[in-house]
Formats: structure tokens, sequence, C-alpha cells
């Protein structure tokens, strides 16, 4: 994989998400990867609703054609919410790899089901529309949310790490599940450490959709230009919206 | 329904659309129901893709923000893909409703299938995922292309209303529909012809939409703001987004 | 909508329930509507059951057929399980609707998720059922019963309408739903209150027919004639049967 | 089995289908089993459609409620539209089974999948939904209408027989399926013949139903009258319905 | 049925499970059935999950190809996770019913959702699996497990039937489902006296599937061999699967 | 990824695809990781239906066991089938990737909905069932068989590997798909080629495998050993399977 690069764009504008997120995306690349940890240039801080994920699809796709002209060799997306991801996908060359399906896609690859572990109520109906639309209902046994604002994981109390360890335990314990998915780019760095503790593979989606993309690329593979992803047709965009293409 | 104002909005940023638009949606209404076309100020002039309705999706909402604080009394989002149509609910106090669900629901009352007649071939991904997501698969029994752009509705030559008038007697006569959803808001002047004419419901969304909205402001429901509709949390948004509270 | 004429089929026998329903019907109507509530001549005084709607369905058919001679510009059919429905549409040539899908389509224009709030357990199936046949399944995250027969709502005591708003805030604190559904025609007059009280969209399939009605006659549609809910073929009806056709 | 009285109930009023229903369940009983072949007392001289199944259904209820009193071991449906299925389950206290159920359940055990040949194009909804409700939606590979009314099979002319026979050879090359479901009570003496001829299973469900019920009662399960299939609850029953309890 | 002849094969080496399945079988057969209840020769004691199921297939197609020879009329698989069950299919010319599937088709016959209750929390997975396969899963309404293993049933001390009598007491309790489906085969011989003390249908898989077996049997239904359940291509197999054709 | 060991168990005992399968995954393979290819010591020399996948099962768990005493870092079935994976799994302390399931998740990151291009028309079965087990039912547009057998891949006159491309083409012009997967081991090596030929992401899963096993391992990923993918519980095994555990 040597000169490999990968964009990884926190659709937020948060520096320490974003810190977080390219840490724990260079834990996971391979020696010969190199990460780009990229954010929204203009957005919302955190990413916790429809509204939100609204924005944020604008901030990943001007991160995707900045990263295309710097001919990085994939994308992920780094929200649970996999904003913007289908028409990333139009606008890139390269793979785009959205961090809730990669994690749930390598969470069905380790066990019969999984349960997922989020930040606030309100979101779950994302995770739940995107289960939905990836095909992976049935593989979730239960959705959980800590009840904190993605913000909590960056302010260094530890007060919401505490609150997602706890959430591990009781799903391991009354799910019956056999992996637990991190929901939320923030709680990329704790994965490990819980897989350890719990005995139960615990997956951060920023490391899944890193060696995703390391994949694709190591297969050759690049986002089908092939019918209904192809480059998007040529208009006259206006406004905020000039530079998108 | 007297004093009802129905905030239209094309997402796109077509006058001629808008106009066409506009005067279904006024055709449509009650005669107490006041309707504002609006459009985005800003966008593409067409929505044909994932990136067109990332696009889309933000000047939706800063039409809805505009309309919310005009004190509208319903949104429409008379685009097919209904997009940002989450992220609407979740902005607006009063109900919004998109035409492609709206032509969906009203096609299920008419009829135990329904096919769908669009534009490009590209964007019947956009209506499948509706369908999808909507619960509706089963109850559309195909979905036609009639493979030119949307703007070919407004050049006035009128040979895309030709194939589309071509597609809806292909799909009464093949898919064993009973009725047949109209796949684009340019398309809404065609449905009352096309219903006469070939004997079968022919459903223009944007009608439908208003229809929904002037019933949902009859039953005195509004949004939901109990749970996952709620107004987005506070948050400082930047650059173009930050007019969006 | 001047001039329009809607016929609400109570299906059961029952005079008050009549009553009940045909005054949500007429609030919730336009001016210009004019609401004929009619009950079936024969058959159960509520409905409770798989063997209540098999007997239900006839008395819609009948009613139909009366509200077709009378040229009446839609029907209503007034329970929740929508008895007769599909025969229903075959049989008329105005659109008809039942309160059932009529909640659920409302509900889901303004909430991710509703609850259902039903009478006896035994009719849950019913419930289920018509949840399944419409797509909506996934839209609903939990149903209640008040364990308590339809007539109680008709008793005068307050009894039944005490468990319903029971039931509806229980629904609203632990069901993650956005939107309650009320399960029953005798449920129609709660609605508003509790609406208004709770804070959340509950939802009257009375009204919500009426204002579909409505709409599609003020589209120009009908039930779809063009296959599978064409009229019934002519044939020799015996028996009690004799003048369904 | 011997001693068992399995009444069979056609819901239409053909003397002639009645005939035709009772010999083919008198050839698939076992020698030990009465077969008590009655049809509707009233009602419509074939199933084609929505409104004669809930007529159908009415038919089926008074023969259950005769044959209950009667003390019948169990209780055929011989309608492919199962129509009253849940309502006759309601009401009976043995066990009741439709041909539709019937032949689809036996189509799973002996083979992958299965397509269905049934009368009219119209009829087709009435077999979809029944997949669907049945959950054997995605084991029917497709569906096949010979175009000619239920009557015509009753007609002597073997025209209706011979277009049978013509889509189940078109079936069996076609639809990759392993087996046919023959989807009309009035095909029943088909069946044998041309799964002789064709070398493929091709099940008619009267006798499927009959070897079913035959089963339960040796297995001696009845009805579940715990939960939502328990007796109708007893209410004042006026006109026509009156005796049906 | 006089002569008919079923293999009934416990996939299992369990010599007291043979028999407890064996005698079932007899108590279910008509007279005329003779039940040749066998065992693998090889193999698990027990089937607990997906290696034993693996190995179990095995048991089982050697079996079949013995009864091939020695002309039995059909073939039964008798533990709940119905291993082996499409392989068996191909290699057999008789009909083969598993009992898992048995069980959960006869449910549904008798009531709109059934329970399971099954042995050890391990297997579930299995359960589930297969409800998914056959469609079955909106008819199961939960799932049980007793928490001991499977040869606790064979113990002779009556603790683990004590288990299943209270989960079966539980399941009629909680889960709103009118009948129960033991989901073990060695539990057969405990579904006649729950059903008599619970009054609700309790489902004995080896039983049911019997009879399915008689149907088929009866109705001249034998496994199709058109398409994809055709003998399998002859080939040259080595090892231990040398014997296998 | 350097010192990763990767066991690529080919479950049919044909050398000559061993050696095909065993090149794809070394190409597919990172500088640092090395691949053991080795097949099933005993079974059929090709895998065409359900009885050879529960053959195969066997060989992919005889070799597990070997695997896993080698200390090799992850397991890829190499079958389009995936046989035996659940086993496998249960059996290994190691992630288990099938080429199925490899091909197929790696296929909905670079499109919306892909084909599948197999051998012999009786797996089509076989795939449809992995379909709606792993969830991409709908993410599939259409199966494609060549009609030759898998062997046919191996007899070096190129006949077969020319109707696969054959068939691609066809795939790629008629299913309104992005990505074609192919599905059969015995085709790894035509992936590059046809990719580059036909413009369109066409997906071994050999090297999807490889790819995943090495992203599971670079994770810190095993096969979860809470519930039910636990090693399986200690019991005699007899005859050819005592030297399983």
């Amino acid at each position: 994989m040597s000169g490999c690069v990968i964009q990884v764009i926190n659709p937020n504008t948060s520096r320490e998400m974003t810190e977080t997120i390219g840490s724990a995306a260079r834990r996971a690349a391979h020696a010969g990867t190199e990460i780009r940890a990229v954010c929204a240039s203009h957005g919302a801080p955190s990413i916790e609703g429809h509204v939100d994920e609204a924005i944020a699809a604008l901030g990943v796709l001007e991160q995707i054609r900045q990263g295309k002209a710097q001919g990085v060799h994939g994308h992920v997306i780094a929200c649970f919410g996999d904003p913007g991801l289908l028409a990333a996908r139009e606008l890139a060359a390269a793979p785009v790899v959205g961090i809730a399906e990669a994690a749930m896609h390598m969470a069905t690859l380790v066990a019969t089901r999984f349960s997922i572990v989020t930040t606030l109520p309100r979101t779950l109906v994302i995770a739940r529309h995107l289960l939905h639309q990836y095909g992976f209902e049935r593989h979730c046994a239960a959705l959980h949310a800590i009840d904190l604002p993605v913000l909590a994981l960056e302010d260094g109390q530890g007060v919401a790490q505490q609150k997602v360890r706890e959430q591990c335990i009781q799903a391991k314990q009354q799910d019956g599940s056999g992996a637990i998915v991190l929901g939320c780019g923030g709680m990329a760095d704790l994965a490990g450490e819980l897989t350890r503790e719990l005995e139960i593979p615990v997956i951060d989606g920023v490391s899944a959709a890193v060696k995703l993309v390391e994949s694709l690329v190591g297969m050759g593979l690049t986002t089908s230009k092939h019918g209904d992803l192809d480059y998007p047709l040529p208009k006259p965009l206006t406004g905020p919206f000039s530079q998108l293409r």
C-alpha cells in the first residue's frame, strides 16, 4: 500500500475531533499509507441531527473536491451518519467509505449480531435509517444512546467515555450481541481498550473505513462510474456552491 | 382553510420550473389557501443526482427558515427526491411534505400498485431509496425513465412531455399497475390531462403535497417536536451556513 | 371543495359511535364539504375481531352501494381495521379511504415513528397486519391496548377515555415515537385535546380520512378502474347479497 | 384418522365446483376420513375479486358455524384467496386451513421456489397479498394468469384446462421454479395429471388443505383459543348476520 | 397411507434421543405408517451450534442415502436446526421435512403468532436464521432458551422438562403468542401434555414432520427434481465422503 | 501487516483451482502477508449444489482446525457459497471471511447495486440465500449463470472465461448495476482484466476476502467469542469427525 494517500474527512468543524479521528486513522493505517485528516472549512461543530447532516454533506463534498484535486487514493467520511455518502461517491473518482457503514460491515464479519452505542437519543433515527439502507437491520440487536452530546467526548473530563463504557457493558450483558459498534467518530480512540477490557469486539468506524479504503485501493477498485454514481452532470452552480465543481 | 399560507419550495434555481410548480400548486389549492412558490436562492438549475440533492437540501433549509420567519402554515418540498425532508422537518414548526412521498401516499389510496415515470435513469436510484424508506417498495410495480434531463421539460418544445406520455401508456399496458406517479416537479402540469386521456390516475406530487399540507393544517397537526424531529440544537454555524438558524 | 359530499361509514351498528364519528368528521371537514355519517344497517354493534370485521365488510359494501347511488364524492370507512377496504374500492367509483391507513399515512408525515393506542388486545393483530400491508411496519414503534371493549368509549363514564390518555402518556415516554395514532373510530373526539395536552401529535383516523378524501377529490383523482380495482364482474348474487350490485 | 370428519367449504355457490372440490378432497383424504363438501348457501357463483371475497367470507362463516354444530373435526376453505380465514379460525373450535396457504406451505417443502398459475389477472393481487401475509413472498418466483374466468373451468369444454397446462409448461421453462401451485379450487382435479406429465410437482390446494387438517387432527392440535383467535365476543348481531353465533 | 415407510433421522448419535424421537414419531404416525428411527452412525451426541450442525448434515446425508436404498417413502430430519435440509432434498427422491420447519408451518395454521422454547441460548441464532429463511420471522413473537444443554432432556431427572414447562408458561403469559413451538427433538414427548395443561397449542416438530411427510406422500408429491434440488452432479468424492453417492 | 499469515481454504479438492485461488490471493495480499493456500484433504472436486456444500463445510472445518494449530492470523473460505462459514467462525480464534460475503460487501462500497455472474444455474439458489442472509438482497439487481460447470474454468480452453466475459457485458448493459461480482473462486484471475476492459468494477471474492481479513487483523479484531460464535462445546465426536476438535 506504499504511497497510498487517504483523506479522512471530519464533516464537522471541530479541530479536537479531527485530531481524535486522525490519530485513530493513523493507528489503523498501514505503514505505507498517508492519512490526511481534514475537516469541513465551514459548518457545525458537531453533527447531531438532520440539519447538521445536511450541512455536513456540503462540507464533505467541498473536501472531496479538494482531495480529488490533490489526487488522494481514497476518502473516508468520518461521521457516524455517513453524511453525503452517495453524493461524495458521485463526485469522487476514488473510493469513498463512511464510518457507519464500515463499522457495520466489519461487525457482521465477526459476530452474528451487533449492538450500537451512540451519543444523543435523537441521532438513533439516523443509525436506524442507515441499518435499513445498508441491509443490516436484522444484524443489529439493539441501539443505545449515552444521552450526552458529541462534544462531551472532547471536553477532556472523561464522563462521556465512562458512559460509553457503561453502555457497552450493558449491551454485552443484555442484547445477545457478539460485537459492539461505536456510533460516533469521536469515540474512535476507545475501541481498542474496550475490546480488550470487555472481551468482545468493539468496533470503531474510523479504523474500519481506513482499512476498507486501503482494501479497495489494494484491489484496484474505484467508485463505479457506470450508472447512477457517474460524475454529476455539468451545470452552473451558484452562490456558495459555485466552487463545488 | 381560509388564510392558510403554504410555501412551495422548488429546491433548484430554475424560475421556469418554479412557475410550473407554483401554477400546479395553485390549481390544487383551496380557494382560501395562498401559495408562495419560491426557489433556492443559490444552487443547481435542476436536481439529477446525489450531489444536486445535497446542494438542494441546503436551498430547502434556507427557504424553510424564511418561510418560518414569515409564519407560513406549511411547506412543500417540490423535487421528486424530497431533498432535505427530515432536516426541513427538524427546522420547521409547521408541517413539511415532499412531493415524492405525497404522490406515493396518494397512489396507494387509489390503486393496489403504481408505476413511476421519471426523467434520467440516474435518478431511479433516488426513487428506489425513497420507496424503501417510506415503506412503499411493494406498492411500486415498476420505474420508468424518459431518458431526458429535467430541464427538457421546460424547453417549450414538448418532446419531453411527449416522452412522458409514451412512458405512461407503456406503464399502463405492461406493469399491471393501477396508477402512475409522475417523478418530477416539472411534470406537475401534465397529470390532469394524462389522467383523463389514459383513464388511469396519473398523480402529480406537487398537487398531492399541497393537499396533504392543507390536510395536516386542517387537522391542527404540525411536525412533531417530541423526539428526533425536535428543533436543531443551538450551535455556532459558520460560513454560508451561519444564517441557517 | 364546495359541494363535496363525503359519506362516512361506521361499519358497526352503534348509533352513538356513528355520532362521535360524524362529529369528528364534520369538525375536520372544510366548510363546503357535506358529511353524511351512516352506519351499517345490520351487523355488530362494535368491531373487535376477525368475525366482526367480516360482517362489517358487508355493511360497508352495502353503504358504499347506497352512497354511490346518491352520487357522493368520496367514502370513509370509519373503523380502525379498515374492513372491506379493497372490496369497497372495487365497488366504488369515488375514492375510498380507511381511517387506519389515513391515520398511519398522516403520522409518517409528522414523525419518524409513531405508536398506536387501541382498545382490546385481541385487535392488535389487525393493526399489525395493516401496518404490514400498508408498508408502515418499521414506522410503528409500539402498539398499546387499553384492554377495554370499544363500546366502553360510548358509555359516558370516561373511564375508557382516561385509559386512552394514560396509554398515550406512556407511549410518549417509553416508545421513542414522535406521534400517536388513536386506534379506534370511537376515540375520534379525543385527538385534539390530547395533542394539546401531551404536546405530541395525536392523530384521529376519521379526521385524517376525511382530509384525504377531500384531497383526492380536490386533485380530481378517483379509485383506479384500470386493473385489479375495476368494478366487480357482473354475476348473479343470491340471498342477502343480492342487492349488492 | 378413522372417524375424522372434514368439512370442505366451497365459498362460492357453484354446485359443479363443489363437486370438483369434493372429489379432489376425497381422493386426497385417508380411507377413514369423511369429507363433507358444502358450499355457501348464498353468495356469488365464483370468487374473482375483493367484493366476491367479502361475500365469500360470510358464506364461509355460515358453513363453519354449521360444521361446528355438527362436530366436524376440521374445516377447509376451498377458494384460493382463503376468504375469511382468520374469522373462520375465530369462530371454529377445530382447525381451519385455506387452500392457498396449504398449497404454498406444501410447495416450500418440495422446492426452493414455486410459481402460481391462476385464473383472471385481477385475482393476482389477492395471491400477492397472501404471499406477503404468509411470509412466502420470496419463495414465489412468478405468478401467471390464464385470463379466463373461474367458471370456464366448469364449462366442460376443456379450454381453460388446456390454458392451465400451457401456463404450467411456460412456468416450468421460464421461472426457475421447482414446483407449481394451482391457484383456483376449480383446478383441483388437474394436479395429479400435470405432475406426471410435466415431471414437476404441481400442487392442488384442496388436497393440501385436507392433508394439513388431517395432520393437525392427528397431532391433537386445534385452533388456538389463547389470544387473538379466541371465540368472538358475544354481541347482538342483526339482520342476515343474526344467525352467525 | 398403508405401507408407507418414513425414515426419521436423528442427526446426532444419542440412542436415548433417537428413542424419544422414534416414540413421538410413532405416536403421531398413522396406523399404516412404519417409522424407522435411525441416528447418524458417527458425529456428535447433541447438536448445539454451527459446528455440530455441519457434522450433523453429513450424518443426515449418510442416512438419507441408506433410506433411499431401502426405498423409504419419506425422510424426517429430527433436529430443530434442520441440518442439511436442502442437501438432503438434493440427494433424496422422496420428500424430506425438517422438524423446525414442520413445527413452524403447523404453528402458523393454528395461531397468528407463535413463541419458540429451545435449549441453549447459543442455538437461538440458528432458530432465528431458519425463521428468516422460511419466511416466518414476523410470525414468531419471541424465542426462549431454558439454558440447559440438549442432553439434559435425556438425563432422566426431569429438571430440563420442568424448565421447558416454565418457559412455556412464561411465553403464554408474556409474548402475546397463540402457540408454542418446542425447539428441540428431545422435547418431542412433552407437547401433548403441555398442550393439555397450558391450554395452548404446544407443537412438537417430530410429530409435525411425520404428518407433513405422510401428507406429501398421500398427495403423490416428491422432492422436485426440476431445477436446483435435482440430484447432485456425479463427481468423484474422496475420503469419508466417498460412500455418499 | 508484516508477519500476517492468512490461510486461504479452497473447500474443494481441485489442485488447479487451489492454484488459481492462491495466486489471486497473493496478488491481492500486502507484501508482508503470507498466503497459505490449502484445499480440503477429502471431498468433492467442485462445489455445485447443497450436497457438495455440506461436504465442503467439513473440509473447511478440518482446515480451520489445522490453520488454528499453526497459528495463522486469519482464514478465507474460497468458495462462493461460503460453505461452513458460521461453523468455521465457531471453531476459529482468528477472523474468518467467505469470498461471497467479501465480494458482496465490497460491491456495495463502490456501486448502489451489483450483478452476480456465476457458473451453473443450480447454484443461483445458493447465491440468493446468501444475499438474503447477509442483507444484500436489494443491493443485487440480477444474477447470471454461464451454464458451465465450475471445472470448465480450469480446463485451459478459455470457453468458460469467454462466457463469463459475455455475461459481464450483458449484465453491464441490461441490469442497471454499477458493479459485477464474480460468483466462483475459479474466476478469481479474471477480475482485474474485466474491470479494465469493461470499465466497471468487477469484483473477485478471493481478493476481497484477503483484504477483509487483513483489515480485521490490522484492527485487532477477531471472531467474537461472546455468544453464539463461542468455541463449540466439548463433546465426544466419533468416526471421521473425531479429529475435528
